[in-house]
């Protein structure tokens, strides 16, 4: 397949390393690379991949497959930047963290054209050109429009025979909101609160605010023609801050140095599928106003 | 006048050394007094003052006005505790940050010999027995049910002889709530975001839930009679903040430290006084919860 992948962090060069050992690959970057080798370590093991790596998309001519791994915040920007990538033909993957990116990528395809999912690996960038390669799991993809579609397939396949574990679904937006309703309460709270997960599942104030959130979630999930199981959710973020009660999620991270967050892609995606259905979601918008505060507390900071 | 303080802190031994000079008075302490003498120190002046310091009221007996200088959360075991100071003729009198006492206070007398009010004046503990007069200003009393009575005159003239400075209001709630509705707003939100005040008027985001809070503020004064002109409500908060843009409120410094704070006297009595008018608050119950959550954190914070 011909490839082009936006973003060279962690994840987009463990995909482009890995796809460009049989396939025609250009790994994008938006800074000019200091390095034309990517080396994946993983359990002490190192293996050496030599993508093309490149600022420049515009020799590349029109791909098959775009794959987006920029940070949310930057995807409108690379694919107007990258916009010659891009036929009637392309398809548009985004495998990126949170839910929605799918609004931005309609503004470049078709819908029919785009690929939405997630993926279990992940990946540290030690230092250019050097990526740890911490956990590999399933990569989850599916059409946005959930209309069956070969491009899944010949993906799967490709993939796969450079060890990637891909599996197709046919409602994936399902899978993903499954993840979202987890990442707008359990992960948003820790961030407002400044806590490690464990706290979200033993105070009982934290969880009276966790089950608003996911009621709400649930309403437009639901308007969607998703289907939840309350009960179960609540079970399953139970079970997720139990299991690692001193887990620190990235949005929490991000909110103590007062960063920009991806909000916006957590909690924004739920406030903006609501709009489009009518759907009332005032904790959700309270919370999103709260994180961007704390983004924004710079030297007021305590 | 016949006077017991309940709580030997800070204001309560302010008032009482005052007081003890041309009065009968107890200050009552919770915990058996190291001291048998109060001094105060002011612009490096230092007076000192022998009122009687003692946890047994019993031998007391009535009072003809019991004033409340506990923490709000000590309120209703201090009363029960020397509940003997309480007679059919004696008036209680809370000066107590916050608002919504009386709600503790009317289970022990009759509505008509509650007195609210604030105070202006300030001060620190430095050791046992001396206390640092910060700051003296006006001490504001009025009727809880706003019907004229000769106690508060007579209040004024004791009060006033001993260097205090009090003013008499018919309509003392009023006042309560020009002082709640920032408290409840701005404070509130410093604390929850642990920042200081000038972020709140500089941060867009902020000021949407300031806005949001102070509107269902307004929505309860107004129902329980009081009157608000809302654009001079945010121009009130916002010189406040930038008055003091590196001031940080007492419950931001109380969640800092992951500490019990004052909300149920600042968000906690609009909720109460809303419930008895049959008005929705999410936005201060979602605060609320947020700001409980905070006091618990303990090692989870991070």
């Amino acid at each position: 397949m011909k490839i082009a992948i936006l973003g060279a962090g962690a994840m987009g060069s463990i995909y482009g390393a890995r796809l460009s050992t049989c396939n025609e690959v250009r790994l994008i970057s938006r800074a000019e690379p200091s390095i034309n080798t990517i080396t994946l370590t993983k359990n002490g093991i190192d293996e050496t991949f030599t993508p093309v790596i490149t600022t420049d998309s515009s020799t590349f001519g029109v791909a098959e497959l775009v794959i987006i791994f920029v940070k949310a915040l930057s995807t409108e920007v690379a694919l107007e930047n990258n916009k010659s990538l891009i036929g009637p033909n392309t398809y548009v993957m985004t495998l990126q963290n949170g839910s929605g990116h799918e609004e931005v990528l309609s503004k470049f395809v078709e819908n029919n054209k785009i690929i939405i999912g997630t993926t279990e690996d992940s990946g540290t960038v030690i230092k250019p050109g050097v990526v740890r390669h911490g956990g590999a799991g399933v990569t989850n993809i599916g059409m946005l429009d959930g209309i069956k579609d070969d491009i899944l397939i010949r993906i799967q396949d490709c993939f796969n025979q450079v060890g990637f574990d891909v599996k197709i679904y046919d409602n994936i937006q399902q899978l993903i909101w499954n993840k979202l309703i987890i990442n707008s309460s359990l992960s948003i709270l820790t961030g407002l609160l400044q806590v490690k997960m464990g706290h979200i599942a033993t105070d009982p104030y934290a969880w009276t605010i966790v089950e608003q959130l996911c009621k709400e979630t649930i309403k437009v999930g639901t308007a969607m023609g998703l289907e939840f199981d309350e009960q179960a959710v609540y079970e399953k973020i139970r079970a997720t801050a139990l299991g690692t009660p001193e887990g620190i999620p990235s949005i929490c991270v991000d909110l103590s140095k007062c960063a920009k967050t991806e909000v916006n892609t957590i909690s924004g995606s739920v406030i903006n599928a609501a709009k489009r259905y009518n759907i009332a979601v005032p904790t959700h918008e309270l919370i999103v106003n709260l994180v961007r505060s704390m983004e924004n507390r710079g030297n007021y900071k305590l």
